[in-house]
């Protein structure tokens, strides 16, 4: 064991905490994650600041909640001032890489306007979250937009993979009876295996990325965000992951027929999507659900690898190692497809971290019940690499006492989410305006309390019932509870930080100090 | 009478909304603020989006609440990608440039970041808040920080007025008996005349820059923001303007024991300020506030000859004319100098519009008791300029039609403002972290609520207790108004644009066209 030197930052793409062995499922073995936790610290109620790809990750790679940073929803511009992790390492002399899926969409009207050209070097670390991109690879590549210079795309070339679009019609589809190409993007194929060999798909390849570029980083202190595309779908594995499980391996649907009476509107409206709709129908969920656990596994065994690599090379004894996903998969659950919403499914994510340091072996293994959010990953890499917290930008907190068993004073008894709904059918269904489509999760350890603008709350009791089948949004028994779940949401929306251009330490220095400088006011 | 062409902002710094003889003022005559208000709509209560400088000027510039913008004090840099009314006016044909004051701070680091030199024209029109600095003067020179190339100082200069500094030993200064300078930054000299000419003194020096800005325009569209420094301190006016009201002709002190005992405390540190001490004193406001009267008296005059200029220039009929200031001054009331809370003396400000437009002809003289805000600005520039409303980022609405005689649906019936006394002493003596050093206040026509973080509210009924010196804070008999002010806070917390990047229209061409695009998820 030794001190921490690199930060491995490792994400799945929608795995939901549960489908982890580690974490309770009862099929399916994660033995490689599972080995990780045991080596460091699981967050068990550990929450992402929005429960959709684009907003949670820009909260992950600025280290602030979604009000803050403004990126709401899929391919919104995060604004070209917004600081991300490269800004916070690189000048601690780490070389800052991505491997794999940002969602990021660069600002890039805003940066025109500042006269910075988006696609010069410097217009492209700020496009790509602050990652020196490696290898950015978002994962979702239609034809009708997919990069003609994709690199995954000019590997399966290589490899004898034919096609405009290999991504789709090998690593992303399956075939029938006659060679016809059967999308991947239909849920109806994804018992079948994709196209593509085991060792070619997305997620091995990805993870060769990551070995290729940890190999070549020598002794420079590195970051590095693997971000596995996996198991998000096209929801489709290849052999022999496709077959490994089957229907009466999956949990079973957590649903209540309650659930669809008196339905909030937000809630009803989402159960009225396609995906919610189909994935509510039980042959959808036996057809997706073990494909889904195939990836999993699958990325459970590259990780393996990966991780026998990293013992080899002694990666082991000075790297920080966090596997965590942007959010979870609903997959039938409460009726619904996908994610957004805020129901366990959707907005728990699941979240290890591994310490090489000697201070943190009091907690090895240790399953970690305290509220943990993706806000925290900044201000625990910071930490890790000797940086100055900067809590005049920075939301979240470093993990890094927990894993060395210290509890920090007034460690949050709360965690928060959000949504923007405005770019889904569910705010047209409900005629609510582009700028009223939001939602708002304040969780603590007794209460859900979720506040939709212009609707009605949903309020959830987490102790006695934690499937949250029984919304309480309007229950005469719970104002109180009410009442004081939204003087929560005041209180944390009046604390988040606004004034980011100036340090506290800089504010300390000024403060009460305009008549030293000559500005001579009220005196007589 | 004929179209808005032109847009002429006229800002006076620190002026209180009652020192004008339209609004009341019994001593003090005000004939050609008057005159424009009988030509235009006067808003009665018009409040600024924070009680300070800084602050309050980014809101009116950036059309954005202060929680929104972000730039919570003066000098704290605003984000580079906030976008200001050069922005917005540019683009449709307006040279947009300032004569005077901002106390904008450039976002250097921001902007360092990005690649852009704050020196560089770009740099320089961001750190301008968009303004073409046709003459940026902030009108605070001491010794210890002045401009070598200021260009007051050079006209001074020219002028035979010999000094390094002869903003100060001139023009905010007076002389002892034995030709001492006795500076204009201390209280007691009020009294004496400034040792400037007063053809040679800052407002009607801003006044010629003004003219000659108009008059050099020729036929292109302009926007000018002409913003007064005074009756801003240092408090020292020139001859006859320094004589002309006595200590029988200043508004007696609003403010009662009451005050004093179980004050918030906030209030309370604030009253042991130096400036609160001091204005506290009949002396320092028998001394000040004739003064501060004779500089807005001279402000009037020269308001006048700017006015009778643009008569005689036609720009009457193609130049929509306003009028404010970016905060009061307590002078003494509540026990209170300067201005940061939110008494009506130091929030409330003067607003006048003037529309040459033909459709205004209906509200000319009109005094308008709906409640308006510093943030409206931008969007009755823009409306008046032919731009298209932008909802995502602007948070104010356009004045027009208000002018025009039309109530917009769902106009505003409360007011917000906002502080951030983190730089002030009273952060120090309460021991408040510069994080948690924040106010907001709502006002409705009935009820001021101001909360304070870490502290009990302040509750004042406006009908039965318009000075605002019964502080209902605690009085258990005024819980329910409490909570809906609460309430009410958070419903406008939770309504702020965050999503700043993409416009609504953008939004509603995107809302559920993922599958058009070939994302086909959730599809069987």
């Amino acid at each position: 064991m030794g001190k921490i030197r690199n930060i491995l930052f490792i994400m799945a793409d929608q795995l939901r905490a549960d489908y982890l062995s580690c974490a309770g499922h009862p099929t399916l073995q994660t033995p490689h994650i599972d080995g990780l936790a045991k080596r460091g610290v699981r967050f068990d109620r550990a929450y992402c600041q929005a429960p959709v790809c684009g907003p949670s990750r820009m909260s992950f790679y600025t280290g602030r909640y979604m009000t803050s940073h403004g990126a709401t929803y899929n391919a919104v511009p995060l604004r070209a001032t917004e600081l991300t992790l490269g800004d916070y390492l690189r000048p601690l002399g780490y070389r800052v890489a991505l491997v794999g899926k940002t969602h990021m969409k660069g600002d890039d009207a805003g940066m025109r306007r500042l006269g910075l050209d988006p696609n010069s070097s410097l217009g492209v670390l700020v496009s790509q979250c602050g990652f020196e991109p490696v290898e950015r690879d978002d994962g979702l590549h239609p034809d009708q937009g997919v990069d003609p210079d994709l690199a995954y795309n000019r590997y399966l070339r290589a490899k004898g993979y034919e096609s405009e679009n290999p991504w789709h019609d090998f690593a992303n589809a399956a075939e029938g009876p006659n060679g016809e190409i059967l999308s991947g993007w239909y849920l109806r194929n994804a018992r079948l295996p994709a196209r593509v060999r085991e060792e070619d798909s997305e997620t091995p390849y990805m993870t060769d990325r990551a070995i290729d570029f940890i190999r070549d980083s020598g002794e420079t202190p590195w970051c590095l965000h693997l971000s596995y595309i996996k198991p998000h779908w096209p929801y489709i594995a290849p052999a022999p992951y496709h077959a490994m499980y089957g229907p009466n391996q999956i949990l079973p649907a957590k649903r209540h027929p309650r659930e669809r009476e008196n339905t909030h509107p937000v809630v009803a409206a989402f159960m009225q999507h396609e995906e919610s709709v189909n994935f509510s129908r039980d042959e959808a969920r036996e057809t997706v659900i073990p494909a889904y656990m195939g990836l999993v596994k699958q990325l459970d065994d590259h990780l393996g690898r990966l991780f026998a690599f990293l013992e080899a090379e002694g990666r082991m004894d000075d790297t920080l190692i966090v596997l965590t996903s942007d959010h979870g998969d609903y997959l039938g659950d409460h009726w619904l497809g996908e994610k957004e919403l805020f129901h366990e499914e959707s907005v728990r994510i699941p979240l290890i971290v591994y310490s090489p340091d000697a201070a943190a072996d009091a907690t090895r293994g240790h399953v970690e019940q305290r509220f943990a959010e993706a806000i925290d990953l900044v201000p625990t890499f910071l930490a890790a690499a000797g940086g100055t917290a900067q809590p005049h930008r920075l939301e979240g907190a470093s993990l890094l006492p927990l894993l060395e068993g210290r509890v920090p004073d007034g460690w949050r008894d709360a965690t928060f989410s959000e949504c923007d709904y405005a770019f889904r059918e569910a705010r047209q269904i409900l005629l609510v305006p582009p700028d009223q489509a939001r939602g708002w999760m304040v969780r603590t350890g007794r209460w859900k309390y979720i506040a939709y603008e212009g609707f009605r709350p949903q309020l959830f009791d987490m102790e006695t019932d934690p499937d949250e089948y029984v919304d309480l949004g309007e229950s005469p028994a719970h104002e109180d509870a009410r009442a004081a779940m939204a003087a929560r949401l005041l209180a944390w929306l009046k604390q988040r930080r606004i004034r980011t251009t100036i340090s506290n330490e800089d504010v300390e220095k000024r403060t009460g100090n305009a008549k030293s400088r000559g500005i001579l006011f009220g005196v007589w």
